[in-house]
């Protein structure tokens, strides 16, 4: 497509993407470092317009997002990216990692990069894990669903599975929590906490079971702030299973978890197709 | 979801998949086993529905799919499967897989068989490469998009990538081929026509060349019939490009290709998400 000047503009859709539990797993090659772990891509997530241009805008207003600009330089493009979400911001969601994936697909095509999908998710996940964002985010909001990051990495280095599920999603954010700060600081006891997470879930494949393990996991690696730890005990005597976004002071709940205890939360689907282009014929 | 007399009945939704070109790979471990090659996962798909019983149905009528069959023995259950297409039979769309891979997905729903998403893709290819009525589309069908098989097998054993589009399908059926003759009969020149096809495609992953290097494969494998050329030649003559489906009497074509030079195909688009469990609310 073209924007009312004439000039190449394209769209893609980018699933937010909630991780529930995790262990940090670096590496001086960025496309090899990443994270194991759990999450879901949600059907609420990030719209990204490239066309000509510089500058990047999240909601109307400008920002700078570095895994952005490194997806950007790595592509050697000039590029806008105007990027709309309905996400809550620096609160678990994948918002950056979004717009890194995004602003891959999305300048490839206006302007005739020619790589491969496989080849976009390595330079926004490298973009992330350079930027000190995320580690697993781009992999799984490529993928869609409920990915399992057995290995970490990019897609030459990383391997991923999924819940055969389709889970209702109900969340609540409270605040932000810095994800630099996480990971930043000792992960040791985080990333033990998270491979006996994914442990656990494999014995037992299941959405219910991704909630358990992601509930146990934020006690254990000890993130669970005050405010997520009273709203998933309300949600468990209403009969619900809940957890806490990583990273973020977000709870989120499957099918009517958070709405029976009482809040009033964003109601979503998980996401079955990952990030992918966009256009006018699909709306 | 439970049906009208409470037993469990679950739904999945797999994408038709056509393959433009591919080279096959035998293996005694039908894991292992099977094509490298690109394709299409189309939006128009197959529906199937798994509820207790016994039996298999297509489009009402009573079945005996062996790659079905196979899903069924493997996960232990004593299933009826309900399948609904609007896509042609033995015409290249990728039914039986469509079928393996929906039952797997459904049955394992329907029955809490705590299969991971790869288990499930896992059992579906093997029973099709099994049945032998297919080597790739099972794994490319899981996928979605614009699968491109770089390694064989499933998913412990293959590897795939994507071609980053999501263009509009025209598609024409002139009649059968028959998948088993062919991958039975001496298949030299059909793979080798397929791995240049391959290194083609890796050298310009787009949509565009995918439909040259499919076309190119059809001729040099020997496998193009007369009106399958025909069609191919008055696309061209339209401006456009078409090619043939594997294995089937069919030729696709990607924006109005068809329409433009006077046929009546039917129209879709690529399927993002590949094979998915969909509910009431999805609709």
């Amino acid at each position: 497509m073209n924007d009312a000047d004439g000039r190449p503009m394209t769209t893609a859709f980018v699933p937010g993407h909630i991780t529930g539990f995790f262990s940090t797993h670096p590496d001086p090659e960025p496309a090899a470092a990443g994270s194991r772990g759990a999450g879901l891509a949600l059907s609420d997530g990030v719209t990204v317009t490239v066309s000509r241009g510089a500058g990047t805008r999240l909601n109307g207003d400008s920002v700078e997002i570095a895994a952005v600009d490194h997806v950007i330089d790595h592509l050697g493009v000039e590029a806008t990216v105007d990027a709309e979400t309905s996400l809550p911001l620096g609160a678990g969601f994948g918002v950056s990692g979004a717009m890194a994936l995004g602003t891959a697909l999305a300048a490839n095509a206006a302007f005739g990069c020619h790589r491969t999908e496989n080849e976009l998710v390595e330079i926004a996940h490298c973009a992330e894990v350079e930027a000190g964002t995320g580690l697993g985010d781009v992999v799984a909001q490529a993928r869609g669903g409920l990915p399992i990051r057995l290995e970490p990495g990019g897609p030459r280095h990383g391997a991923l599975d999924g819940l055969p599920a389709r889970p209702r999603i109900e969340y609540l954010t409270f605040g932000e929590l810095s994800t630099e700060t996480v990971l930043a600081g000792d992960t040791d006891r985080l990333s033990a906490a998270g491979e006996a997470a994914l442990d656990e879930l494999l014995a037992e494949p299941t959405a219910e079971q991704f909630l358990r393990s992601s509930k146990t996991f934020a006690e254990d690696a000890g993130l669970l702030t005050d405010d997520v730890r009273d709203a998933i005990t309300a949600v468990e005597q209403a009969g619900g299973q809940a957890a806490m976004a990583m990273l973020g002071r977000t709870v989120f709940a499957l099918g009517t978890g958070l709405s029976a205890a009482g809040y009033e939360p964003a109601v979503c689907r998980t996401d079955a197709a990952g990030g992918r282009l966009v256009d006018v014929e699909d709306s």
